[in-house]
């Protein structure tokens, strides 16, 4: 099993926390270190054994750290790279959280110079209701996918003791292109969060809002669940993977455009055959029928 | 407490099953008789006490009755009607549970003749993961509300009666036209049933589809849950609703065309703004500020 001395967190967020949380309870590291914006969020974090110690900046945290884990909102990462780049010791490795990748490694280019050989990107497929250091959990990444995007430059070994550490906390780890993460995920998560929320902002603008929203039900509720997802944070992913989402929503507007004469013309089994088939392409995932 | 003496289920599935079993517990009527497709599903209602007696078929059923719900797939409908008119008793009441009512009003209109005074509209807005009678509950209906459509020819008795008869399941009844009616659930039902088939339909019909569909996480799992709904059901929902499910198609394709360039330029202050716009309004509506 690997083992790290120091691990530094940037950012004890639900991910971060979970993260350490999930080192420390499979024996992978002696002491975190953690840094973030909140004091009392810190101190929960402490409380409950997430972090032994916190640092002033992500600077003085990556400080004599093997292990960096970045964490914080994607749109903060420019900083925190140029921060923690100068005090990086040799043998560190970096790693993230952050939801896009090409971005990431874009910023991380240009900040760590010839340390980006130490940086692995990562993604894990995970989260939760709720936020911050007091919903992290130790189990948070059980059995889940972490899609790491090791570049050209990646040390070999440090993407092997990235890999390691994910499989410490219970993840599953693959690996794809910073480019195939992307595009996969501008498919699955990006646009499916567009989607519920330009659903829920046409029937909230609308003079007879009260009315619909009055007679929306359960299905209705889960369709639209991932539209109480944080603005701040999907408003990041979408600046960030405009190209490869704005490709994915071009998809669906022309699948729409071309289910559009069916209803209109009433295409009872044209309609039945595209339902079928969707349905029974859900039933197989359900099932577990898809590995990447 | 009203109270029936010999109730008509056509079509024991979850929704006629539900609605004998709830009828029978708030003790609202003495008899049920059912008519179904299926002599093991009306066995298995038998045997958990939803009917008392199993009909030939939905005339038979239907005569002597003075409550006929008519629960079976709405393409089914205009038979029904034009099997139950003639052996209707004057003072008896039908009414449905359709998912629209236009296309039911005018089948029912077409079949029953002067009859059509007798005739209260419904839609229970309720469901379940399982159908047939094995799944039906006396719960099912408690606290869910109940649209009925009368007509202007509906009698004002039967109308009070249906609404007592939904009551005493449990429901909350609200009146609206049928028009109204088909406009409001096409937006917040129809749609995004359409939707949801849409998105996994062009996932499901890719290439990678196994990859895509290997990196789908509960997001995208909650975002199509409805897109495992039954095809045929949704198919003919979608073609009897097809005037006003057009309507809200377009709507929705202006919508994101309007979201398009903010996208397509990285605004993310417009992006965070209609994001955090319909959050808001999911958590309003998430804590019942709502109502019809």
């Amino acid at each position: 099993m690997i083992r790290f001395e120091r691990v530094a967190v940037i950012g004890v967020g639900l991910i971060g926390g979970s993260f350490a949380l999930a080192l420390k309870a499979a024996g992978a590291c002696a002491q975190v270190v953690g840094v973030g914006r909140g004091a009392e969020n810190l101190d929960v974090a402490r409380r409950r054994g997430a972090i032994d110690a916190v640092a002033a900046d992500a600077a003085e945290a990556a400080r004599g750290a093997d292990l960096v884990l970045v964490a914080t909102p994607v749109a903060q990462y420019a900083g925190v790279f140029a921060a923690i780049g100068p005090v990086l010791g040799s043998r560190a490795i970096v790693t993230d959280a952050g939801s896009t990748k090409q971005d990431v490694v874009a910023a991380a280019r240009r900040a760590l110079g010839a340390r980006i050989s130490q940086f692995v990107p990562a993604h894990p497929i995970a989260g939760a209701e709720h936020s911050g250091a007091a919903a992290a959990s130790a189990e948070l990444f059980g059995g889940k996918r972490v899609v790491l995007t090791p570049l050209a430059e990646t040390a070999a070994a440090a993407a092997d003791a990235v890999e390691q550490a994910w499989a410490a906390c219970g993840a599953r780890p693959h690996r794809m292109t910073p480019e195939a993460h992307d595009a996969v995920f501008a498919a699955v998560s990006h646009l499916p969060h567009l989607l519920a929320y330009a659903l829920v902002h046409d029937i909230a603008t609308r003079d007879d809002a009260g009315l619909l929203f009055g007679y929306a039900a359960s299905g209705f509720r889960d369709f639209t669940r991932i539209a109480s997802s944080q603005p701040e944070m999907w408003r990041d992913i979408c600046v960030a993977n405009r190209v490869a989402l704005l490709a994915e929503l071009d998809r669906y507007a022309a699948q729409l455009a071309a289910l559009r004469p069916l209803v209109e013309r009433g295409d009872g089994a044209e309609l039945e055959r595209v339902f079928g088939a969707a349905r029974a392409a859900r039933e197989r995932w359900l099932k577990g029928d898809f590995e990447p």
